[in-house]
């Protein structure tokens, strides 16, 4: 994409009230618009991102055979008066509105109650089960305070995926096989390695429940860390018992801020009973389903990334999911040879921002690191046939064919 | 995939309150659920329609040079309060909630307002003009009666263009382009033929507006149509004006029922003076920017194409947007068979829904109608090394080879 042809641009003033590094960060460098505290629009550069985790996330929810669908956000009260879910006393963060005949509906924080609703409709049979589904769908939360720019949004953008297990053993195999794969997302997204399994306090039917913490300065929680098993405690949920959970030596255990990225959890028979999801087994005995719900958050993610990945100058994309892989900076006062390696580089299929604004190299070069594309090719009256090349998180400057470019990223 | 690999069924009963037919026959395929009136939770097989119909609108709009952003639901009052749009007397279907702190926020039916302010951050000179912007996104609007299934909601999706130009006449020049991407669109969803470039009165800054009609018993409004020149006018705006600007005869003009599947609009300056919104010229005289939208919903486009192309035993798929392009049926014993076509066709890069279950001939074949593949192969015991082929909207069956299938449908 020529550069010309995006309506954004860098901006050096950004409101006041912005305290959150990934919101600076994105909003100066054209990937975000703040509508309102925790409302944020996607602009071209941001959406690309966004595209790119959301089809991380779908691509290894579909390769353990789960299956998508979009359900809604305005909710019927009906469905959450059933769980005990209405009330604003027993969930503070909904938003709320009323159809022109008066009926009160709420616009959709989480969706267990109208997935084991919709399964309700579909499963009788033990020949029905195990099966999951999930949706990468706008949540609203109506947070009293919103000031993690895109970490923790009102608005924001969720991966939430549903198991439906015909008891707790085949709910287990899957729980555990949903950890692995949650980890295989962080490994793509490029931070796995701050990433760890964090224990915390569980629900009725279950001792525990896993979260993943990435370990950072901006996040929210403080987690216990042990560096060895590279397993964690959620310090809030810090009991003997899940010290004893998790074979950690309480001595060893290093204290860090880190971001909850994901939060997977046993739900038990608590929405299937509020729906009436049963099944018959081969006997024709009636049992109610057993659940689980698996969440994941892109835009948080992309918040998280930003924040473990910057330097003074802005954003560093990792590869898999930067806006483009290469941002070609054209310095000479005649367009053609950049042209010429542009579509060089299209022709072989990768995503390539061209800079082909008439404006100085200084401002090209700042906008360039402040954005964060992995390479940069600068093709100027210096560089002669060659290209300049230089990596985005490295110092090194190599002056080097269109050729062993082309081998050096592809 | 592997039809048991769906958790959905076709369903024999369904809501009595259902009353149109998109709805009646998507519940019954299993491509929707019902959440409450006008608002539609898309299932497995609908999403992947509603993505398909979504993929094709986003190539046409990349296609004319427009890049892709995605705001909000959640709307800032003082936006539209700037435009007389906030009040529910001047706009009557706002759904309003409510931030904790009691700061009044809209749920978005459209989004003029943001996208003109988001522009104002970016525009400052003619060297940023014109350029156009859209999303693919959920809108919100409360309709006091919702009874046409997906084609009127209270929650849809919609693809809204916004265009800024620096002047009237550079502005007409895209619009007039849209006119033909708009067609273009259909085209692809197969709907072109029976799709009107309809005239309907104006805004204050333009005689008329585009809208673009498909003829239905459906459909909520009525048409004049001339046939010969492919022109219709709406009949709520037919005007001697109207006749003498598309050159239709009067008298040869045929009275239809017809779906709105899109409109373009002329806005002129209304919502860049709100949002001062200017550029400045080369001469440093400033002026504001000349703006236009252009909506169309994937969701409804996906009703229209059930309500054009159906008969009395399901829906029939084009082939662009179908949810899979062949529905493979087996009737023998052993899955092995039909296993090795699955996957022949699947190495080809053809999308295959496998009906594996093991149920009746009878009822695989009305569900394979009902769903509405476009191609249905069986391997059976009597079709031997051979396979029948049978297109979803012809009677012919024929017994082929799989490498006649294959050339007959890649």
């Amino acid at each position: 994409m020529k550069q010309s042809q995006l309506f954004t641009k860098t901006l050096k003033d950004i409101q006041k009230d912005e305290v959150s590094q990934n919101a600076i960060l994105l909003t100066k460098a054209g990937f975000i618009h703040k509508e309102m505290a925790g409302v944020y629009t996607f602009l071209p550069l941001g959406l690309r991102v966004l595209n790119k985790i959301k089809n991380i996330i779908r691509e290894e929810m579909n390769k353990v055979g789960s299956v998508e669908l979009q359900m809604t956000a305005l909710q019927d009260k009906k469905l959450y008066e059933a769980t005990d879910r209405w009330s604003d006393e027993v969930v503070d963060n909904w938003f709320k509105s009323k159809l022109k005949n008066g009926t009160e509906v709420g616009l959709g924080f989480t969706h267990e109650e109208p997935i084991a609703n919709i399964a309700a409709k579909y499963v009788s049979s033990y020949k029905d089960l195990p099966f999951s589904a999930y949706q990468i769908q706008t949540k609203f939360r109506n947070e009293s305070r919103a000031k993690a720019g895109i970490m923790r949004g009102r608005e924001f953008s969720m991966k939430d995926l549903y198991s439906f297990s015909k008891n707790k053993e085949e709910h287990e195999k899957f729980y555990d096989q949903m950890k692995e794969v949650y980890m295989k997302v962080f490994t793509r997204l490029g931070i796995a390695d701050q990433t760890y399994i964090t224990l915390s306090s569980g629900q009725p039917f279950s001792k525990y429940s896993y979260e993943f913490q990435t370990v950072s300065e901006a996040g929210e929680d403080t987690i216990m860390i042990d560096e060895k098993k590279k397993i964690a405690i959620n310090k809030e949920d810090y009991s003997d018992e899940l010290v004893k959970i998790t074979g950690v030596d309480p001595k060893k255990l290093v204290e860090k801020k880190a971001i909850e990225v994901g939060d997977i959890y046993s739900l038990g028979e608590k929405y299937s009973k509020a729906a009436n999801l049963k099944y018959t087994d081969k006997n024709g005995k009636e049992s109610l389903v057993y659940m689980g719900s698996y969440g994941m958050s892109p835009s948080r993610l992309m918040g998280t990334v930003v924040e473990v990945n910057n330097d003074k100058n802005g954003i560093i994309w990792p590869q898999e999911i930067a806006p483009f892989k290469v941002h070609l900076i054209n310095l000479k006062k005649d367009l053609k040879d950049s042209e010429q390696v542009y579509y060089s580089l299209q022709k072989e299929g990768i995503e390539v921002l061209f800079d082909d604004r008439e404006i100085s190299a200084g401002v090209k070069f700042a906008d360039s690191d402040l954005i964060g594309i992995p390479f940069r090719l600068v093709v100027s009256d210096k560089t002669g046939e060659d290209i300049e090349l230089k990596e985005r998180n490295s110092k090194k400057v190599e002056l080097i064919s269109l050729k062993s470019v082309l081998k050096k990223i592809i």
